[in-house]
């Protein structure tokens, strides 16, 4: 079972609910990464209690451990990881483009190797893990280029995306004959707009239940609102859409406003075991500084929470000074309160473009946090 | 403010209950560690939700970093670790013993380096540092040695941890004026029955709240029981009586029989996240395999809980399959799970202890535990 519903508008900014058999997701959202069926550092009840409807796992990543099979054996990735709500699988396009090593595309599928070991990926064999895993939102599998690919290659691979898409749904449909799994249609193109408005054409007039934007890097104002907004042009309204990778607070903003409704990235959990805490607003987060701010020694006596103007439990149980302690001694409760925190950061921001939608005032948020300086 | 107040006893075992300013702690109680003001890989809030009422920080950890200047301006330990409830921490004593470099012991105290940077720890020194860090419970100053020491060398060493005794009592009379903190004494004395007597005759005659014993190693049945034993018939029954680093399941019996009312141990810590889960007895846990299970490969595909009689969160959530997929996958949750599965049991088990005393039962308990092969 899959639906998605518009509940408010706000320009072409949405609320919504993408509704499965795992419970529903309250859009705009902020998808948590779960790489390896777990969001690093924390237990699924953390993650739930921070208000994430749902999170996205890596595909390629359980093939290779543990395994499918096992994921199956133990009930599927809902039973296995103990996340109880909605949750999405990539298809390994991705993971085969960052992590695969000796990489051979052809027109049937990807051969590569990881560690050094033999691996093949085909539209087929990821729709046969991602069923296999289980998770209620999957995505078709697709090739991704080198972000400055140029035009004849990305007009290829685009073509080759575009054909393992016809098959990726062909072998979804015999696969989800139950109606469990909702499959997400990727749109690419590179870095042409042309190209990306036709890949928008063509997946849109297939008969996938959403839509998903992948491949999109780099400053919004600058280079990748330009790819975006021609496609968000051409896309269904009503249909419920993904911006893959995508989770700079200025991104949020930019793609919301265009009606993209759920967003995933790695970007606040591998940022907080790096010690890097994302602050609001108004204790001084900014485009320019990425609403970040990287820990450093000054914190040693400093008994400021990470943010002041944050109501998460990390900012009003900790001080700078504890965290940095336990920076030092690489204790493993570090990893945790951080991550904690900046996944706290988006999930608040996420409840507060809703509301913000919600009340028509969403061009207002916009202002207050990425048009200040 | 200190009180203990023994509230059933069950021959010479005992439930009472420890009252401090920051709470109660019911006895008999496990104390987990928390070396450096955290229990490794876990959060306060999820140690308290496992029933423990009181953690024990290490002294001389925290005098190096982040040092006690910082943890005093911070509002003390308590408000610094997030730790709302009673607090131990340790004299330093046995730290000195176990990382110090290069140690020379004098009368006045002990010098030593760490990490090639010099350190020196007096009786006084301990007590101011134990005071600005601010914990509930606090230990003496001693002098700990190896567990081979001869009989001329132990008596020396005796002579020289009585004398530390008197004076840490002294300092402590004078910087806990105002009752905040509550001093143990610690039985010293080695291998030998006759010092060990001894020193529970000069320490239990001294002006200490309450009473640990210290230095003890091995197995309870054939060796360490025959050094308890002399010392627990001379103590004041009245007293609270913690015995210091020990936390094995079969120690743990053993000496609530003969009457101590705390332990504290970095085992089931330290164990979790080398892989080894502690099992219950229904589930094959015994004193032959010292209630641990070592995960292996076989796990992988193992849709079991860790214990099928642990009413725990992880053995309640996640099969063996799962934890150790996070186990190859060197995920932090994996320490996480751990670790809250093996504190679990040792909250039950002494959860299980204190209703046993409080029926009249603890000889059957034991029994049941330690005495099935």
């Amino acid at each position: 079972m899959f639906s998605f519903t518009i509940t408010h508008r706000d320009g072409s900014a949405r609320t919504g609910i993408i509704s499965t058999s795992h419970g529903d997701i309250k859009t705009p959202a902020f998808i948590p990464v779960a790489t390896k069926g777990t969001v690093k550092s924390l237990l699924p009840e953390q993650v739930e209690a921070l208000g994430f409807d749902a999170i996205l796992a890596n595909t390629l990543h359980l093939h290779l451990q543990p395994g499918e099979a096992i994921v199956e054996k133990m009930g599927g990735l809902h039973s296995f990881s103990g996340w109880k709500k909605p949750l999405f699988t990539d298809s390994g396009g991705f993971q085969v483009f960052s992590l695969g090593e000796k990489r051979q595309v052809d027109d049937d599928g990807v051969t590569f190797t990881i560690n050094g070991s033999p691996q093949r990926l085909t539209p087929e064999s990821s729709m046969q893990i991602q069923r296999t895993l289980g998770a209620d939102l999957i995505f078709a599998f697709d090739e991704c280029l080198e972000k400055n690919a140029d035009e004849a290659t990305t007009k290829v691979s685009l073509a080759r995306s575009h054909a393992w898409a016809v098959r990726s749904l062909a072998e979804f449909k015999i696969l989800n004959s139950d109606g469990k799994q909702a499959l997400y249609g990727i749109i690419q193109g590179g870095r042409f707009p042309e190209l990306r408005a036709e890949s928008a054409r063509f997946i849109s007039a297939l008969d996938f239940e959403a839509l998903a934007i992948g491949s999109i890097f780099g400053n919004p104002k600058t280079e990748s609102l330009a790819l975006v907004q021609p496609v968000m042009k051409i896309l269904p309204e009503e249909k419920a859409k993904h911006l893959l990778g995508i989770g700079a607070v200025d991104d949020i903003f930019t793609y919301v406003e265009l009606g993209l409704d759920t967003f995933d990235c790695v970007l606040p959990t591998r940022l907080a075991r790096m010690g890097y805490a994302f602050i609001r607003p108004e204790s001084g987060g900014k485009v320019e500084n990425k609403f970040r701010l990287k820990m450093t020694a000054a914190f040693r006596d400093d008994g400021a929470p990470l943010d002041r103007h944050c109501a998460c439990t990390v900012c009003t149980t900790f001080s700078r000074s504890y965290l940095w302690h336990l920076h030092k001694a690489k204790e493993l409760s570090f990893y945790t309160l951080m991550t904690l925190h900046n996944l706290s950061f988006f999930s608040t921001l996420l409840e507060e473009i809703r509301g913000a939608i919600e009340k028509g005032e969403f061009v207002l948020l916009k202002k207050e946090w990425v048009e200040r300086t």
